[in-house]
């Protein structure tokens, strides 16, 4: 039996929306390919392939064979058993694919503090909106959901140590990458709010440590947050 | 055996995200209870219940019995097999959730539409930049997003007539409610793009024609769009 390879597609030189499928990859320690390593050109080539009957919108996407899955929180949830990275319970699945599905819509929130006009703009051409839509993000939209996830954890039936059951989860990968992303992004007021939320903050220093990861987090296939990714630091955008 | 009722909590007086579950359990005509007729207030109530294990981060969700749902995309991925709305095979129920999952994406462009700064600010104080996202949204994301419903249908295995296997989903549901909401909200843009989406057009149109769903459209159950909700009109945001 030939062991399947899954392939990752997603934009090459950012972390992106990628990073969590890759999180989740690595932190498992399966072979996986990153195409945007192998052949760049096939990230974007594979939307107009005719022959893939589930087109997605927009990387990242992950084949599995002949699978081919988009949307982020639905690659998790694919992959999530298959890695050992969600629960056996099917209830407690469908909680962790809501809480990571929400944690997506937080990321789209994240890109908008640069992007609030629209993608198709350069960030400079939008930076007098973008100024107001962070001030709104830190101030409102930030605390409101490291809130939610805290509450998430409070009420985990299994104690606060995971976002979901009682054993790690893509979810939990996940949010140590979003920590990361603000703390890069937002250091002055990820800063000033972070301590007002001790689970999630004790959880993303948990991840940081895991043994599984750590070869990867110091490895060069850990992409650097940068600015032409979702997590960018502008300094006016912090202030 | 007592038949259990769906209870769908969502805000009061406005379609909004509600409106794509309401729109499956009223086309299925099960039994449910629209929280917001018979008791407003436990619509925000419920998310501060600690009773409850899986707190949505927001409206709408969904309680059949035990278990609350939260995430639009979600609680039709778990209503679509109960409701028959949804294919018998597994690759085709995740495709389905996929599609689902990024109108979600694109009913969250619209509404920042008019909401480009900040959910916590009134339309008022974030007009001009209201009036550059949208004149964005015209240009690149509603074509982009139509195109691809489009090649969603021209791909689909079965023929163009459905988004996803060979009958009627709740996708195709949805898809109805987006087009009659662009249609309410960006009615210049819409006319002059519509025309170039003709399988997406006559999807539209047959699902209005369903006499599952006349019924329903007819009634005062089917809220009108109005500017509280999501898809809203504002004739500066359509020229």
């Amino acid at each position: 039996m030939v062991r399947r390879v899954y392939a990752l597609y997603y934009w090459p030189g950012l972390p992106g929306r990628g990073e969590f499928v890759r999180l989740a990859l690595e932190y498992a320690g399966v072979d996986y390919e990153d195409i945007a390593l192998i052949d760049p050109e096939a990230v974007a080539y594979f939307l107009t392939d005719l022959e893939i009957k589930t087109p997605a919108f927009a990387p990242p996407y992950l084949r599995d064979g002949d699978i081919v899955i988009g949307q982020t929180a639905l690659i998790l949830h694919y992959l999530g058993p298959k890695l050992w990275l969600a629960p056996q319970d099917e209830a407690e699945r469908l909680w962790l694919h809501q809480v990571q599905m929400t944690m997506g819509d937080f990321v789209g929130e994240v890109h908008d503090t640069h992007h609030p006009i629209g993608p198709e703009l350069y960030y400079e051409d939008q930076k007098r909106e973008a100024e107001r839509r962070s001030a709104s993000f830190r101030e409102h939209r930030m605390p409101k959901y490291l809130g939610w996830f805290e509450r998430v954890l409070r009420r985990n039936p299994h104690g606060p140590t995971f976002l979901v059951g009682d054993s790690l989860t893509y979810a939990d990968l996940s949010l140590f990458h979003i920590l990361a992303g603000l703390d890069y992004a937002f250091p002055r007021a990820f800063a000033s709010l972070i301590g007002e939320y001790p689970c999630v903050q004790e959880l993303g220093e948990y991840v940081a440590d895991q043994p599984e990861l750590s070869a990867y987090l110091e490895s060069d296939r850990r992409l650097p947050f940068n600015e032409t990714g979702i997590f960018r630091h502008y300094p006016e955008l912090d202030d």
